[in-house]
């Protein structure tokens, strides 16, 4: 009945799957730090003596440091790496160390260390932001005059300046910023000292831990602290947030360094060739960076799921939260390298760019625009005489520019020479110049912003 | 080959896919408030006549009464609620109507609807979960002497008292106030003259429009604001993790009020009876709450997904971002509303909670720290003290405050007569008093905080 | 507190919440079926006299015709479509409607009933996907000799011929029929006589109700029978992979539709122009297709989370089941239509493909291939040969076959005059003639069998 | 700007984005198959020679045992199991190696790959769910007549046998295996000879590899072939359906193992005591089932979304299609194993659960069924009178069966005594034969049926 790996029956069952050493091992930095902080609250409260206080802080960084050289040994029976900790230090100091679990429970101790490691992961990712934010800031400095199509519907729409769109990821990557901090707000509050489910009857001194910590306070109802996992579900909808914007400018970058596109050459270190196509060179890194989109939605999905309808308050179903967010935040970190390392090294054909912004007539709405202003004539009317331009254009297989004054008269007698002013791509980004809009001016007055608020300058 | 509806062919396929006017026409409050602002502002900045301003605001006022009168017409060849709009307006005030849309696309008017719709949504979460608020805290005054087991895993683990037990759920949903505050804050930017996607020449005053409609500014880049769903996505994951919280107290509600458990009886106007079992009465409202939090989830994966890949601008994709968002809306507003009429219409059952509590050994914990405490023994050792006395009270089928101190003495000598004051579910409950523990004091403390801090005392 | 909509209090919340009419009316012509099998059952089974039988099914008939021709009626204070019917049939017939209600359950008829519905949704996707196939494989014999550029990373690859790329998305609609027949046959098992949850006392005859409605059997376990919902699973799961077969070729449409690629024109019935960008025409049935796949799996999502943890037998939770798949059929329905009338209509130009296809050195596996079969050399060695040609053809700027033989020679001295043969984009597609390769005559071939298998040449 | 580990800059990250090896390793075994049928075949069609195709495979053969005993080293610079073993050949065998890849490509062999790995995951699967439908069909077979109540809303609703219950999750296992068995008949084909997405040149036999890798056939595109991953998606999809009918019977072990139910007792091999509270017993495994099913739903959602709008052929997104369906087969076969031991190990306390279905007037509804069928009553009124029924019992605090024909006679005169026959819990269990229904007779039939279909009397 219990054929393969489960030979011996249920008890090999229940140890592999109960078994979390093999992920919250990761956690080690956090569990000695939080285990340090607790005895040393213990003892200036008087709930365990000095030396038993020194005791176990000498065997903690002992373990700290075997840990660090030779990594967190693996044994399933001591089920986590609380337990497999715990044991360690029983066997260095003795006795003493069954005194550092006083006025704790496994419950408070794993939702301190989860909150520690993922305050760590959010502060990560925000330095990952800033790199990125600041690759995207100067890019968008070099292109705040090169002229690319804009698109909607993947279809040539208006011209763009290539720092105006360039500035469009540095916007979408301010708002993850924000959500992340956010988050780290939200978490910041230390579940140590809750114990099993009820809080505890030792004069603790919560605010001491939370402090030592980094926390700004500690959190103010015990059932909720050791069943609450709201701050990695923050963690991973800001980091399923992160990814699609990322997904976004990778799909962009396999597009554009599409042989028919032609806009980007993607840098040699982040693309690679065929095994069996020598003349390939393959834009990788930005279609993991597209794929990974999709893992990190399935993280948050994992959690979600495994969050819901649980009662209060420790369930075991809750072990599952870290391999998500471990997973989550390993893909969401090289995510956002790569995609730093993409824009940072990528070269623009700026001149493919303006070519088929040209092509198109992407000034068509300019022309529209033009009636209504010079020619005061309402925009529904103006959209109808830009429409037969431009049909007279293509059935001519030229530029919207390129057609006669007659030409354009013959459409419409309100049209006058003026109007070639509008036509050219140039003048149709000059002219967007409201708040936000892709004049080079307006670029380059956001990309000052940025760089003074990423003290880029300094 | 274009059998049943669509016999027609792909004319008639289109027009079923394209239009969203079924769903969409729920924007006509914020289409016409949009509209209204950015006339007004083309008037101010001399675009448009202040009489065509005028004619167009009267136009649109009387299309808002007829709306409200009558529902908005749902014509598919119309496509959407802009369309619909703008060609009732038309008919109505003839070719001004055209003037309207000087300097704006569809592509912001639809931004800036949408995000005038979500906030309005963000500000019905936020007066749910202050009335759930208010809900929770009156019973946890109500409550905060009551025991009740306190479980984890779903065993009984410690006595804790109602009040500190709903105090949780307080606890969580202050978490989601935060979380919609922050989105509606990210959300408070006015898209609004980003026009198609590359702003507009004309002379614009795009922070007037952003203060009438209630903005904190306008956006800073005409790219990202046609094509960022952000605010959609931020209040989907606001929703979720809110549904979250309320399955699991719908799970609680669910169990509790099963006849084994008996902890609750459900209010009459939130159950139902059975079509086939006269004798029942079942937890409908705590179950569809439940459930509900399923169909959620769902909608931010919805919303993930469809924006996952997209190459900036808009695409006609981003369509789809309203079903989920509207469902979620309407589910997640219906969740808190019934289950604060569950909380504040629940009738606990105190005696039952109490019995629980008493039964399984609650108070071991109890004994454990008391030996740590009273008679210094490291915990690990007081643990297995305990479970020895827990093993014999289990074999005596009796209480551990029924067991004899001469029997206490035999399993660890170390005891004595003032463990029995360790005993009781009171005691128990008393001394745990650390902060956010589940201390009568320290919940009435935690309440009065709540009350305060929710203006409930004014 | 009881705010807005719901100022009535939880009466009103319950209404809104428990009442399913809204959405479940889309079951009536089920519902009507059901009854008139079961009673119909019930009277030849002797358990209500046949002339009793006989009014009920009159006046189901009678209302069936009024739905008909005038909707369903939504009071939401009958809850759902169940008691909708019976009320109108008690009005109708009297005290005879109560027998019909004899040896069912609610939970047993609104298994049956939503069972025959994704009967028929799983029928429509097979009819739809019949559609498309057809599609598909006519456009491939036309196009069996059309050579385009096959890609990899979206890079130009090897030539394809466009015959073999729609036939790719033969195989994979293939897939999709396979996925709805396998989910068909497993949801064919009636629910009906398992009644609440544990079957009937009543002597019924399972056999025959399952007969009349179309099911292969009754079901074997009436626990199972009213908490199952693998049947919507099932739906849903093959509607999703299904949408994503479709979301790849709308993704395909889009971007062989913009400026830079121009592989395809969309017919006009399934584009559309813009509000602003007269010049424009977007691929919006694509987008839209593309963006449904992220709906419908969200569907799925939602039922899957709603079932989760669910204990036996039905939950109200359950009652969440129908919209998902409701609003899944409806967008896949649409999904599959849309496509078939873009493969229909797309107008292929196959000039810009197959110059596409000559560009970016697509035959440069063809040289390697040709050094390893007439020069004997490794395949490694023959790539890194070949890596150096194109080096070679690229600083020149030339096509791989505008190299000349000392050129080639200089390489590699094993190379000789007959490797020009091997660099043609017909060659290279002509040789490619494995089983299920590239060549004319293999894509042909299975044109010819999918033809014969959908019987088109009857 | 590099901080961190990647301080070498674009260079280290490209290492660690695109290295699959830490991962795709775990296909060592079907990598080494797949080659040796791959070269086996190249020989018989005189593509390479005898003497280096044996070289070949003894060199493989020697690379399977060094993997065999030291496990797959981890070179990120040779990204993955392919190269890896490549490298290692050519370092064996020297040229020769080269030759083993002619005629294929990276694409075929890792779509070969994974569909063998996918396959044997599949068949664990059904070997899993075979025993555990063994364990239910024994537990069934030994409880056919053990009464407990069934629930619907986890309201007592009527009685059922125990045996009848566990059946329940017979036929949701039977669906499971269904499934799977059609996602492996599905799945059967083999992509080897596909080459990089076009089909080779090389005069191969596809047949013979096919037959060789035990797969049914070759698949019949070669685009479709490197860019499809529906197996892996059906397998998901099994997995998730599975996983959901676990998490229902885990959702009832943890509520059953509560102390108000207390209708089992877990196995201690599954359960854990508490390290703060020694008088617990967690139902740990069943929650770790439980949890299970959120984390395999995430995995399905990870792969739904990345591969959402891929275009065809092979994109690298693709490379993330590993970690999810190795960690959700990883999670899959340990739960199916874990309920098989809980399923297995579980007492059954049958007093509890009899005395729980004789609580809360469980036989309400034979009442009302017995006063159809013997006073000729239509049912809405029977559930009427049966209400009143209950209201009297319930405002007396006794049983239904405790009630006088006197009373009930008040309530409804057409009863008589013939009544009580119907309102005991083996009455009503028994009464209710009709197909699939809970009797005891019922239950046996469909266990004898089981037990013959799963071989368990032979």
């Amino acid at each position: 009945m219990w054929g393969g790996r489960f030979a011996e029956g249920p008890s090999a069952i229940m140890r592999e799957i109960n078994a979390s050493i093999p992920f919250d091992k990761a956690l080690w930095r956090q569990d000695i730090a939080a285990s340090k902080a607790h005895v040393a609250m213990l003892a200036a409260c008087d709930i365990v003596t000095d030396a038993d206080a020194e005791t176990i802080i000498d065997g903690l960084e002992t373990i700290a440091g075997e840990y660090e050289a030779n990594g967190v040994p693996e044994d399933w029976d001591l089920e986590d790496i609380h337990m497999t900790t715990e044991a360690r230090l029983a066997e260095l100091v003795g006795p003493a160390a069954g005194r550092l679990h006083t006025a704790r429970s496994r419950n408070d101790q794993v939702a301190t260390d989860f909150r520690l490691w993922v305050r760590d992961a959010m502060d990560q990712a925000l330095a990952g932001l800033a790199a990125l934010q600041r690759a995207l800031v100067t890019r968008a400095g070099e292109h705040a005059e090169s002229i690319m199509p804009g698109f909607t519907h993947l279809q040539t729409a208006q011209p763009v300046t290539m720092g105006h769109h360039l500035m469009a990821y540095y916007e979408m990557a301010a708002r993850d910023v924000s959500r992340f901090s956010d988050a780290r707000r939200r978490l910041n509050q230390c579940p140590l000292g809750s114990a099993a489910l009820a809080g505890t009857g030792f004069p603790i001194d919560r605010e001491m831990t939370a402090q030592a910590l980094g926390f700004a306070k500690p959190t103010d109802n015990s059932l909720d602290a050791v069943s609450d996992r709201d701050f990695a579900l923050d963690y991973l909808q800001a980091a399923a947030q992160c990814s699609l914007h990322l997904s976004r400018l990778a799909e962009e970058m396999v597009i554009w360094a599409s042989q028919p596109f032609g806009f980007v050459r993607m840098p040699d270190t982040l693309s690679t060739g065929s095994s069996i196509m020598p003349q390939k060179k393959n834009p990788d890194a930005a279609e993991l960076v597209r794929g990974h989109a999709g893992r990190i939605v399935g993280c948050l999905t994992s959690l979600m799921v495994t969050m819901k309808g649980l009662p209060l308050a420790y369930s075991k179903d809750m072990q599952d939260d870290k391999p998500p967010v471990f997973e989550a935040a390993s893909l969401l970190n090289l995510s956002i390298a790569a995609m730093t390392g993409m824009v940072d090294g990528a070269t623009f054909r700026t001149d493919r760019m303006r070519q088929a912004a040209e092509l198109g007539y992407a000034t068509a709405t300019d022309l529209a625009d033009w009636l209504v202003r010079q020619a005061d004539i309402p925009f529904r009317e103006a959209h109808h005489i830009t429409g037969a331009a431009v049909k007279l254009a293509e059935g001519k297989g030229v530029a919207l520019e390129a057609l006669t004054l007659d030409e354009l008269q013959a459409i419409d007698s309100r049209i006058d020479e003026r109007v070639y002013s509008a036509l050219s791509v140039e003048a149709s980004v000059a002219a967007r110049a409201s708040h936000g809009g892709t004049a080079p001016a307006e670029v380059r007055k956001r990309v000052a912003e940025a760089r003074q608020h990423l003290g880029m300058d300094q």
